[in-house]
């Protein structure tokens, strides 16, 4: 074992974002990314884990970093084609990005674990960080809004976030293990981050796996959170909606709320600065800094601070 | 059912061709094409029919003309992504090809036989003509070398024919049925043509599966081959290998040896009218014509001919 490693808890665009610039901060081989697979899904068939494929595309420097999800210049003729067989086509799939998916399903039919599944492609896609699925098993991220339940990727993509929210419900959070590595890496890292990532669909979901936030809070290494709230909304995604949904005030101060058993610093835009007191008030530290990441020293110069905290 | 019914064996490229000749002599919702399977293999986790599909493709409109197989217009993003993946790649699939694989996979996986799948397709693609696979179980088409066994798909495309083969296996007929439909079908056709198709590994292996050899003996329509075989050679494909390496004559002759007792008309081509005595002492009748389909109206014209026997 590598005498430094450092734990990222991540979501998917963000947490990616923010990992560009932390592998120019510490080695990649330091770095151990624990990645949500509660918004993984079948279709076609094919099993799709859309957050560690961010992950694993972004690292890997092949990402279409416009949209931060899929892969640069692919192509849409598989999906084109699925459409005139009458398939959904509502989830956007790629012809490069489909060959993940193919590949993923032939190893887990195989009787290969997601973990080993990734560990797999990582090194195809020559990732020298360790990208750990939370867990090997089933876990699906359910939203509850006003017209049914459905799958997260269902809510977000099929219906562009465009439903009332009336609750949000982790399907296996009761019989799902941690991924072998995880609690280990969490107990003995010399550091600890939580990417700026959703904190109920993403980070919420690897904290409802067992065993996962005792750790956080049992821990020596410091815990180090960036808010993916600024100025009470989220950089992408549906965060903001689900915290309102779920009585929250959508703000860095309730993530910090939100962390505040396992944290001990907060990592805030300057734009919400006025928040710096009400969130110690929570027992967290804070570090009030630009946390948009829009070019690559953005990503590097959050990282800095970051690091700084650990 | 329809009062007149035309049913056709068929592999691929070569029965492909005629068939789009034959729709346009006979009406398309009179004729049923079953289609050979021994060549149908499982790559990435996928369940990939090759004569199933030039079939489709062809009869559909959107088969790549040249080659004579795969979509036209087609682009190989997903196995660039796979060949970066470590997968084998010998066997090209398109990106909108794969579309194919990836929803039969899944309609297999969901419990529908290959009959349904291949209903679905043909509709989905437009096609008014009925396509059977010849069996919806396990059936495979073994090459046996000088350098070991391997699937059909694996001499021809993998190693491009470049093995000594020293015998064929069908792997599947002591206990393969055809598809229900299609021993009724060849009963009370109203004709049936054996389309110019591997008389060894396309046509042999529809005659191998139990019952359908017997019900071409027995059924009382006429029964119209096509030699595959010109001038000595195979338009396409391993057939003049693979008859060379069972001790045949690479000829018009050895098929209608192969057919002799079941068909009633072999077309041979011009090229080879001077089997046409030989072949007649075997108690075939025989036309001599152009049999080589070059355009539209060569297979067309073929058609006719074909056509006026039954």
């Amino acid at each position: 074992m590598r005498a430094e490693r450092f734990v990222c808890l991540a979501g998917g665009v963000g947490a990616a974002k923010f990992l560009q610039g932390f592998v120019n901060v510490v080695p990649p081989e330091d770095v151990v990314v624990v990645v949500n697979t509660g918004d993984d899904m079948e279709l076609h068939g094919l099993h799709i884990s859309p957050d560690l494929d961010i992950i694993l595309y972004t690292l890997a420097g092949i990402v279409e970093e416009v949209k931060g999800w899929g892969i640069r210049d692919d192509t849409f003729q598989c999906l084109s084609m699925l459409q005139r067989y009458g398939c959904e086509t509502w989830f956007n799939l790629g012809d490069k990005d489909l060959a993940t998916h193919v590949y993923r399903t032939k190893l887990l039919k195989d009787g290969f674990s997601l973990q080993e599944v990734t560990a797999r492609l990582s090194q195809q896609l020559g990732l020298r960080e360790t990208i750990l699925p939370m867990t090997n098993d089933k876990f699906e991220t359910r939203i509850l809004t006003d017209r049914g339940e459905m799958h997260f990727q269902e809510y977000m993509v099929k219906y562009g976030m465009q439903r009332h929210v009336v609750g949000v419900k982790f399907e296996g959070d009761k019989q799902a293990k941690p991924c072998p590595e995880v609690l280990n890496a969490i107990l003995h890292a010399s550091g600890i981050i939580i990417c700026p990532s959703n904190p109920i669909v993403s980070i919420g979901t690897i904290l409802s796996v067992k065993g996962i936030r005792e750790a956080l809070r049992k821990t020596k290494a410091k815990v180090v959170s960036i808010s993916p709230i600024i100025g009470g909304t989220a950089v992408k995604g549906p965060a903001a909606q689900l915290m309102l949904s779920l009585g929250m005030e959508v703000s860095a101060f309730s993530v910090a709320n939100l962390y505040k058993d396992f944290v001990d610093f907060l990592i805030l835009d300057k734009i919400d600065k006025n928040l710096k007191k009400r969130i110690e008030t929570l027992g967290l530290q804070t570090v009030v800094t630009d946390t948009l990441m829009r070019t690559a020293e953005d990503k590097v110069r959050l990282a800095k601070v970051a690091f700084s905290c650990l």
